[in-house]
């Protein structure tokens, strides 16, 4: 390969000739050699950095620290990383320094000598019209850069990709609610027969979970919001300028058209990640919910002849390689490896957020990882489940009614006319002679077959619908 | 021992002969011999259902379905419950069926039970004032009681222990904090000299993080004031008069003195908890944050001789058995260990939260004993930390003093002046060769002594205080 | 309340008149606030004490540095503490010190104290025949001896509760197991039918899960039996005479009667637990089998009317508060709410044990409790499954052969015959048209009647049995 | 792009003309929109698909039901697989059907496929040389298949990347332990002062920590070796030849040169993955030490001129993009970013390995991903740690000597001569006082200056070495 000589404060470096990083990416590289291949810095980190970059710029340039000339090619060198141009400038991987510091540069290397390309110069050449540090850097650290493009990704990503995904599946789980709230079915707890309830109000259980899960990530949004941008070295803004935490966190607001504000207190905004921690946990909320319903999902369409089989899903594929005609609930499995993966992302970021020392919490790289993946994964998980399952959805009404008819527990209907203890009495021995409810009640003397078919109706036992 | 026979709807059972529990009481004790000494149900939850039998019991008189005289002596068992009069009547673990049937059945049979007694009855009487399922239980369900239980439990506890704790951590941080708040010292970032702060910013990280953790507990507090109570078995409201719902909402209200209102959808209330998968997400926020605080005091405490020593905590008790006059950061160690034993009890509780199923979550006790331990530690956590470590902690001048003075980060002033470059041969040299900044300074030619005593003072480095 | 002062390094101290404990532990109680209802140090360490200092006695007297009088002295009152006579006299939390150096000066103070009252002495002596540090720690520190105590009270739970507690519901298991080998029976995978095996080759699995579990154990004790005692404050051993870690492991091993040697490094024994992280990974192991377990046998035994109800366990009790008559697995319960709670602990004890620095792991305490509170839940809820549940399944041969019967995955039987395709479009439209597949395969040609009846028998599908 | 038409069971799916996967690889493209750019199937679990589809062929092969030709032909696209000929061939991610079906049948249709064009038929052509499901499928299910391709993935990568990396770093931490053992500095317990010991005794704790994992790791083995190939569909090995598990293993093991066997019972092998769940938690005890190590190396060498400071580690890069001439313990960071990955992926295995239901574990893809993701990132962290870090260290002398002199923990060799007591009060007073231990001791009176030089020698107080 050919390469180039790129200097840093250490000394020199050979970097491949034609890439636009330089030393530090560079020493990066080599330097951490770790899953190379699978865990590079997420891309959304690499665009909220562009964000941010092109917005300390415009600030650099209000406060008067930048020449315009300047702030405009930074803008633009931004604005190419935001297209997706340089998508193959950004090699380094998770596992590097704590405080992402490696990644900040790789892009402040970049925005700069991309610049110098921009403007007509080459990469070889000594003086660039950008300095890394100098000028794409100016104002910033890697330290409060860092927790800002880690609020600007997670928060992008929660509204972009989470809630809208978990807001399509709530509404098709609504509107299935609410085309199945007449179908009468068992109810079971425990795994076990109890009093009926309707298909509609089994699925508004969903809804409802969704709903305030909805909520519980909403509720995170505002801590989010805060960004860490001024704080520079160790939160005290040493070396910028008059005023630049509020502006420059008006233009990022700008630029994403999304409300960020700047922290109030920068030494917690380097130095805890309690926001990413705090939003994960409304995650882990909702993993929990999706691994309640698609579990719920798949064992009420399980069968088709030996399980409860009560409602259809779509076959989307041939469910085995041995067994011809099988077809299997894949869409709930993916959502439910997707909660197991949610919680223990989950763990690490507990880890990682409790870990921060001093002025500055060095686990940032692997809390947002981990953060931007499970909030992908809920909100293309969800996506997924709706459209290739929940939409599908459909009641088995022959089953359903086999299942409500033969159930003992509708005696519970009978409590506040005979007694639980006669109702007891009726249910266990029906259950011990396999006969009916209604031949038990009438044998053991409690009823009349009259007052069984008055009093004991699924239709009934459901309440307000 | 003596006994009394005792039955229910499998038989009869031998029950200690003075207890007011029952036959179903005495099953789970049989069925149950699982850590008995140590994980018994907490005595919150049992205080929670004294309100909630109460409530009902007021709400079934309301509504016409239980005769006055029957709600006034269930009220009257609920107020010696509530006074601690009858905490050794209940004896059942955690560890029993998962929707609690068996705590519900324990605090039927004893309000009923002992209701006998102070009517003049006696606990061998064939039949009872009350009866355990059809009186005291009356309108209600494991499904639904156990779970209101846990949400009343839970609110209180929140209410009572933990935001009032944190809140008088987060007080005494900030007195500190303002006190502080010129004593400019090093920073430290990566564990490495940085830029310097005062000790007063330093502090009102921890401040904010409490904050904002305070913010996200309240922020978690609406769902947990739904109540599932009238949904009974399924969340239907089999078996409850009409309006039951919003009325047993309103008395436990009154009775508590908290915001509690009927869930808007039973069939979540029963089926899925994740009210209390949020909340404890709010509370391992504060975890995360607690265990940063915790090991920066104890970190920047440490020595007296060979560590940062910056600060003195109290001095509370010989440290060790074989150092003599050795101290320890031993307030920082329990509430370490406590954030250690939130994080994990998170686990617990999503695990148990995702495992919900058709209308029915039966991982109930597991989930609130995992709550209410978390929310108490945190909270007599933080008062102890406070009390005994955090009121008392003061500034080590001295030390501080020095390691500010040597610091060659506080090279980072010149940036603006020389540039990063240059900056950082000062420090690199100065490092290599042993001198002051000032001395390299001065010596490599990029500043006279005056330019660095006029641009190098650690006090302007902190921004604006 | 009365009063007797007592005295340490650090002064004066109030402690109840007649307690044997002095002040260090009364420092603690009032220092350490936090759930002293319910989170004493676990029993099991106290004993673990007991045996080591008497142990500790022996090898000094052994070595020449403690005279016989005391050190039989210190025999007796470790007695007492392990006859349980003294069990009043430890009122310690979880929440101390993270070096458990209080518990350790718990011991201490009582062994001395008690020892002088045995001899006939007075409390309030000021001089006592035994001092707690000069004489019953002799050789000793908390550093090394709370984490030998882990070691002990941790290896004792696995060997006499854990151990036997899996290996007797692992019997049971396998009993069925033989018992159930020839019934036939649908195979479930994703919760769809799929192609026969027997009750019994299901229930090998579960046998073979518990059976790796108990190696898994086994795997982890010889990290155990390793103790520190010996390595005394940093783990160089600093105030032992020579000679005696080898002595004092020797007399630990002949108390408990446990191969327990004495730790090849001591710095780790001290400053690390990963004898307790690695022995808890094979709990957790065993946790997740647990689940499965509990899982399949709840499944398997739903209905009673509208589940899978392919097999009967035992009624212990009524199961509902409101539905008469219901039945519910509440042994499975139990054990799934297990299985979550020492899965939490995990984390727990992963933080604790991640989180030790330089010379010492300061979360001991959290540590070795979680650790005791899963070893013990999964043995006493393995024998409370075993008895109450697992012990009294039977198969329910009626709808196990009417499962088997109606399946369309039996069609597998024909892939060798007639090719996969083929086969898949005889089940598709079987399924479909809600036939049978010999209908079906007979209506589209691919087979005769007896050609079917030939190939596609239920129990020639299991394999050798 | 142009498509072909392929078909299966279900029906038509146009494919992409050139690929060669087929109809269910292009329908799970379809139907799994879920991080499609980041979650590929791991390609260690392509290569392991590759070794046992060429030993299935050959068991079929020898066993009688599979031609010669045939079987070389499967051979030979397996072989293209492991030379990573067609590694662009397997698009699939880890969020599908939970058995890893569609990643089964995706190899199948690759290695069917290329075998067809191999042999100079088009990919267009009805019929082909082999059939996915009946040829290179033949004797096996993705119920089995996937599973054993876990076995062979994790443990090739635990013995060749986990356990290598291990031993590098531990053997390079033997050698620094040895080269310093004579290196006399301060102990530190709770982050304070503490007796003696010598740098090579510390870092003989890193030493026997890694040792012990590594112990750990392979104590889990033996449990991996086991294979679930041959248990077909449910365990019962249907379709099947005679003595194929056994064949099929001894061929897997030749191939890969690892001593696989069949598993003795293959319904655990399906439906659990405790093997799995137990690996990992020796690989989260490894996770746990290397947090330990890594946060000591950071704080020895923390400083330069605030901090510890006792040992030198490597200048890698720049640490920061503000604060000039900084450099940073980044690989320490790397590594306990890596240790909170490998905690939370515990809890992802876990939750997925509790979660088999009846004949099938469907969290097959989640818990590989995870292990192989933990697994890799230990061995590739260890690597990178020890080359760019642990092989760098070097004792500071001059501030270890500083330390060690200063300490009034030395004190503690006077307990045997003075008692407890006086040692504390020299300790305390001169701490209060400032003076040396020696000026203390002799003012008080308790030791002449010659008694204080011969009794307490630093060098004297770390025992044997």
């Amino acid at each position: 390969m050919d390469y180039r000589i790129e200097k840093d404060t250490m000394g020199e470096v050979k970097v491949p000739a034609h890439v636009y990083w330089g030393a530090q990416t560079q020493r990066s590289i080599e330097n951490f050699k770790i899953a190379q291949d699978i865990n590079r810095m997420p891309k959304e980190i690499i665009a909220a950095f562009a964000y941010l970059k092109k917005a300390a710029a415009l600030a650099n340039l209000e406060l008067g620290v930048l020449p315009k000339e300047k702030s405009d090619l930074i803008g633009q060198s931004c604005d190419e990383i935001l297209a997706g141009k340089l998508d193959d400038q950004f090699p380094l991987v998770v596992w590097q320094t704590g405080s992402g510091t490696q990644s900040n540069m790789n892009v402040n290397e970049v925005v700069a000598y991309r610049a110098h390309v921009i403007t007509g110069g080459s990469l070889t050449d000594k003086d660039k019209v950008l300095h890394p540090n100098d000028d794409v850097n100016k104002s910033q650290s890697s330290n409060d850069t860092f927790p800002t493009a880690m609020h600007i990704a997670a928060y992008k990503m929660l509204l972009e990709v989470t809630i809208p995904g978990i807001e399509k599946l709530r509404d098709t789980l609504a509107a299935k609610s609410k085309e199945f709230m007449h179908v009468v079915k068992i109810g079971r707890t425990h795994f076990m027969d109890a009093t009926p309830l309707t298909l509609g109000q089994e699925f508004s259980g969903y809804v409802s979970q969704l709903n305030h899960g909805l909520k519980a990530i909403k509720n995170t949004l505002e801590h989010l919001t805060e960004l860490a941008l001024g704080g520079t070295a160790v939160g005290t803004g040493i070396n910028t300028p008059k005023g630049y935490s509020e502006v420059v966190a008006k233009k990022i607001a700008e630029l994403t058209g999304f409300p960020f504000v700047t922290a109030e207190n920068k030494f917690e905004a380097l130095a805890a990640h309690d926001a990413i921690v705090e939003a994960h946990g409304a995650l882990k909320t909702v993993a929990v919910s999706l691994m309640k319903i698609a579990n719920d999902v798949r064992m009420l369409s399980s069968g088709p002849r030996s399980g409860i089989g009560e409602i259809f899903i779509p076959d989307n594929e041939p469910g085995s390689s041995i067994m011809p005609g099988k077809v299997n609930p894949t869409q709930c499995e993916a959502l439910t490896m997707i909660a197991a993966q949610v919680l223990g992302n989950d763990v690490t970021i507990n880890i990682g957020g409790a870990n921060g020392h001093f002025e500055l919490n060095v686990f940032k790289p692997v809390m947002i990882f981990n953060f931007l993946h499970s909030a992908r994964l809920i909100g293309e998980g969800c996506i997924s489940f709706n459209d290739k399952c929940a939409a599908g959805i459909e009641p088995l009404h022959e089953n359903i009614k086999k299942h409500v008819d033969n159930s003992l527990m509708l005696v519970t209907a009978l409590n506040t006319k005979i007694g639980y203890y006669k109702a007891a009495e009726i249910a266990q021995t029906a259950h011990k002679e396999g006969t009916t409810l209604k031949e038990m009640a009438v044998k053991l003397g409690y009823l009349t077959p009259t007052e069984f078919d008055e009093w004991v109706i699924p239709a009934k036992m459901v309440g307000d619908i």
